[in-house]
Order: C-alpha cells, then structure tokens, then sequence
C-alpha cells in the first residue's frame, strides 16, 4: 500500500478539485490510501454524495490556508495549523506516509519541505524540478529551476543524478540524455562552474551526458533533463512559458484582427485550445522537489480535479520505483567516488 | 561626416548585402563616409554599375575571411589579413574612423575588439546588448547578453548605465524603464549578486531602475532594459528566440496537417511570413558591443542589404548622439561615487 498526503488548499480550484481529483486517483489505484488536509467541513462537503473507498481515505483538520501572496519564510512559521504544514509534519512524522501533493504555494513548499521534511543524507541541497513539453511530443525536465541560486560542481552533480533518476523512475526513461545548460556547445565554454563542471559529468555513474546544451535546444526533444543552477534554470523556464504565451497571443490577435478570416474562425478557436492544452503544464504532471526523504509533488497552482489525479499518479509511480532509496543509494556512491570534490 | 568601417565579410550574403547596404546608407546619410574591408576584386564587382558619391566610398583589401565556425581567439590572431581583422585594425589606428559594422563572426568580433579597440577607461568590461520586438510592438534591449559570464555587481551597475544611454542615443528612448534579471520580483529575491545588486540599482543616476523582472516578462512590453550577467542574458535571449521560432513550427505543421483549411492557406501564409519578419532580429537592427572606445555594431549573420543599412544607420545615430563620450563620462561619475564597491 502507497499512502500519500494531499494538501486540499492553496489552489485557484481548490479544495474542489483537490478532493475530486484524490477521488479519480483512489479509483484508479487500488493500492493507494489518501490523507486529505485542511478545512474538514469544506472537504467533507465536496465529498458528500460521492462513491469512493472510505477506508482508503482520511482527513486531517487544518483550518488555515497558506496563499502564494505571503511570504514563505514567514507563512510556514506563523501558519503552523494550515493545510501545507499539516501535510508537511503528517508525512515528517509518520513513516507509513510517502509523500505529499500540492498545488499551493511553491515558496511556502519548498521551504517547509526542505526544513521538515529533511534531506536524504549526503544529498547537498533539494532541487526544483518540473517538465515541459517538447516539440517531438515527449518532455524535458529542468533540474534545479529555482531551489538553489548559489550552486556548486558538487550540488550540479547531484541534480543530475536525482534528475536521472526520477525520470526513470516517473516516466520510465532508460538512460535520460542529461545536458549541461551553457552559452556553448563546446567544452571550454561557460563561467568558471560549468567550465568546472564538464569534465565531472563525463565521468558520472547514473547520468547519460550529453554535453552542454544551448537554451534555444530546450523544446526540440534532444534532450531529456537540462542541468543547471536554480538561477538559470529559472530564467530558462520562465523565458519559454513566458515566450509561448506572449506569441500564442500575438498570432490569435493577428489572425482574428482579420475579416477575411471569419470562415476559419471556427477552426482556428479549436487549433488555439489544442495548443494552450499543449502546453498547459497541467497536463505533464507536477514538479517535484528531489532529495528529500519523502516524495514531494507541486501541481500547478490552476490545477483541475485531472490535473491533481496526474500528480498523485506521479507521486504514486516515483514512491512505487522506489526513488527515494535509489537516490540515497546513488548519492552515497556519487559522494564516496568524489571525495575530493570542494562542497 | 560620420566614418564607419563596414566589414564585406562573414555573413551568409556576404560581399553582396554588406556592399549594397553601405550604397543605401550612401544615398540615405548625406554627412557619412564609409570604408569597406575585404576582397577589393569582389568588392569592386559587387559595386560595377552602381551608382554612388565615390568621394565618401573607399576600400581596404583583406583578402581574407573569418568564418563561423572558426575558434575566435585563434581566428584573430591567425587571420591578420581578414576583412574583420583589417576593420578593427582601422578602427584602433585612425582616429577619424568613429565605429565599425560587421555582420561575420560574433566570437571573433568581441575577442577582437576588446583587446583591439580597448575599452573606454574606467569600464570594467563591454557588454553585449541585442534587441527585442516586444508583444507591443516596442523593443526591449538585453544587456549583457554573454560577453561576461562571470560578474559583480559593479559591472551590473555600469551595463545598466551603458545599456540607458545606448537605448537613448539609438532609439532616441527618454529615461529607459531599466529592470534586474532575477528570479523574484521582491528585493530579497535570487542569488547573492542580485541580493547585493539591487539596493545599489535603487540609487543609480542615469538609470531609471524599474525593479526585479522575472524571465517571462521579456517580451510584454513592460521594460526597455534587462539588465544582466552574460549567462543567464544568454540563456534568456537564446530560449526566447528558441521558443518563439518552435512555437511557430509546431503551429505551421498543426495548421497545415488539416485539410479543411486549405482554403485558408494562402491567408496562413502571408500571416506566418508576416510572423517571421516580426520576430526576424534583422528588423531591429544589430546587436551592439558597449563600453568601447569606438562604436561596434553586429548584424545578424543572414543580414540582407537592408538589415547591414540598419545597422549602419544604428552605428551614425550612435555616433551623432555621442554614445562613447557620454559613456566616458556617466561611468567616471558613477566609479567616483561608488568608490567603495567591491570590483
């Protein structure tokens, strides 16, 4: 049995489609248990009339919400009853719990996540990992996007391992083609840590190198995981939403500004949902935060009731390949291998 | 008069667009005088049967070519006699040659003039800065794109005062809206350069500091300036670009693949085209190298002969605005009043 704590609040949609979608998971895996957290009698209510595995499910009152306009820091100390930090110390505490599924605040997650929740020994920092779409219909996951600014050799490493190992273990890749993100192909190019970091990589147990990879390579399907600092990594992944949306918006205006075009209107409405629906990071799973001793999944913050089925599916996927202990198991050696490594 | 030293080589089109851009740039500048660098043989046969003011036209034979695909610190030094080589040469040699324009090698181009041309003193380093269409239809420069991968904020502070005043002389912008590159629109956000950037930015003269932007508000039209190190600038202009151009792939395919628009296609055609040009970097003239003692303009490597007279036009009304002198002054002011500031 894979039991997993669901945070029910913090989403655009929530507790809604947090419920609904623990539901659609409950019924599709039989060996699945769920922990819903928060305001008991709003989620009691959105259970009513619904037919699920009462023995499979249970809640943990929290009347507080934690929103994404607070800071972090501050929220996880001062919110100690909210949805997120019962989740948070439920799966801290109880070693029969997995993991946790949430679509609320990123910051408020990864900093209660990394202070509670701990880190798998020798694992340096956690890393913030999410997955886009590609343009050849698979996806690429950025590993660190936003969880570590200041990086080391060390800690680039580690993200590339952790990053291999969750996409083997999420979505069954054998053998990810990890690059390094740089301002160049060649290996000379880059700042001093990623000059540092190729000839490391290229000896690394559990990691396909692929060599550096340019940002304008990251949606042709050429690679499966893109390692990088936090910072970069940020920038590349908010640069591509940011450029799809804004060019999405532009050609629907252009094409629409056009009477000519009222015919096709039709056709291009549904073309236009295609592509949002494509690339709706909904629609690929959460991120992950990687490292830590239990499973952490972050939906996106509009989740739908499918989109939260997707990251219980994930979280069920990652804790049934056991990816926790693969990557302690992965890290000590990395870590027994590279002693000489500054940290 | 105005003297640029326009490079013949190096670009896809090349000797034909750089010679027929200088003659358009002839007829269009009254007071400009250019000297064209490369294969004279070629050069005077692209310019057979033209016709233009002879007396503001000259050229300077090398008869040889940097290419692409050449390591840059090796090409320069190797390469004495190249087109690119020979207009640098001019360009640190006679003191009445006020910039150069060039549309070969970017690699070469800002190894060459940084140790060829020399920076304007007191400059730590010259940046890179190309330029954006905005989604609203304004432009949005980026600077440093990656000619410093490695930076502090002092070199930070002198991009966002270098970038202002360019943005002013060539674009003729009043108090460009100058935004930090970060992860975090609050203050306290992103890594220890940022931390420390920002409080110094807040007090800057000459830079109208409009906060922390994060990646996916490059092209919304809300900033004129993001300022940056060269590598996430890099990474930042390199996905956008990315992107952008896969965004509009996938859209074509997706279009084209039904059959019940084919009756639209011609319209999708004209529209796709008209998309391609907006986001064509050639439109918006070249990117710039800044901090030099004398104007460097880049074209686009597929420049045509109308892009290479933007270009041309881009390195006059630098020039005529004062670009270098202004720079001169604006950074020994900001270097005397911020003495303290780690280099």
């Amino acid at each position: 049995m894979i039991k997993l704590c669901i945070d029910c609040f913090g989403g655009d949609n929530s507790p809604g489609a947090n419920v609904a979608g623990a539901l659609l998971a409950l019924r599709e895996i039989p060996d699945l248990e769920l922990v819903l957290t928060g305001d008991e009698e709003l989620i009691k209510k959105e259970l009513e009339g619904r037919d699920y595995d009462r023995g499979r499910l249970s809640i943990i009152h929290a009347p507080e919400v934690i929103s994404c306009d607070e800071v972090p820091t501050v929220a996880i100390k001062q919110k100690k009853e909210s949805s997120l930090m019962k989740a948070i110390e439920l799966v801290r505490e109880d070693e029969s719990v997995h993991g946790i599924v949430t679509i609320g605040s990123t910051g408020a997650l990864v900093a209660a996540a990394t202070l509670r929740v701990g880190r798998i020994p020798g694992v340096k920092r956690p890393a913030f990992c999410p997955i886009l779409p590609t343009m050849k219909g698979g996806i690429v996951g950025v590993c660190d996007s936003g969880a570590n600014v200041d990086v080391s050799v060390r800690m680039l490493c580690q993200f590339a391992i952790m990053g291999s190992l969750y996409l083997n273990c999420a979505y069954g890749m054998e053998a990810p083609r990890a690059a390094l993100l740089n301002i160049g192909v060649e290996e000379t190019k880059g700042d001093e840590l990623r000059k540092s970091a190729y000839p490391v990589f290229r000896g690394l147990d559990g990691v396909n190198f692929a060599g550096n990879m340019e940002a304008r390579e990251l949606l042709s399907g050429d690679y499966d995981l893109v390692v990088c600092d936090g910072f970069s990594g940020n920038v590349l992944v908010k640069s591509t939403e940011g450029a799809c949306l804004e060019m999405l918006k532009k050609l629907k205006r252009d094409i629409y500004s056009r009477t000519i075009n009222k015919v096709g209107a039709f056709l291009m409405k549904k073309m236009f949902d295609e592509e949002k629906r494509f690339m709706d990071y909904r629609n690929y799973g959460g991120s992950v935060l990687l490292g830590l001793k239990k499973i952490v999944v972050k939906g996106h913050g509009s989740s739908n009731d499918v989109a939260v089925e997707k990251c219980i599916e994930q979280a069920y996927r990652m804790q049934t390949a056991d990816l926790t202990e693969r990557t302690s198991r992965e890290i000590e050696s990395f870590n027994a291998s590279h002693e000489d490594l500054p940290n």
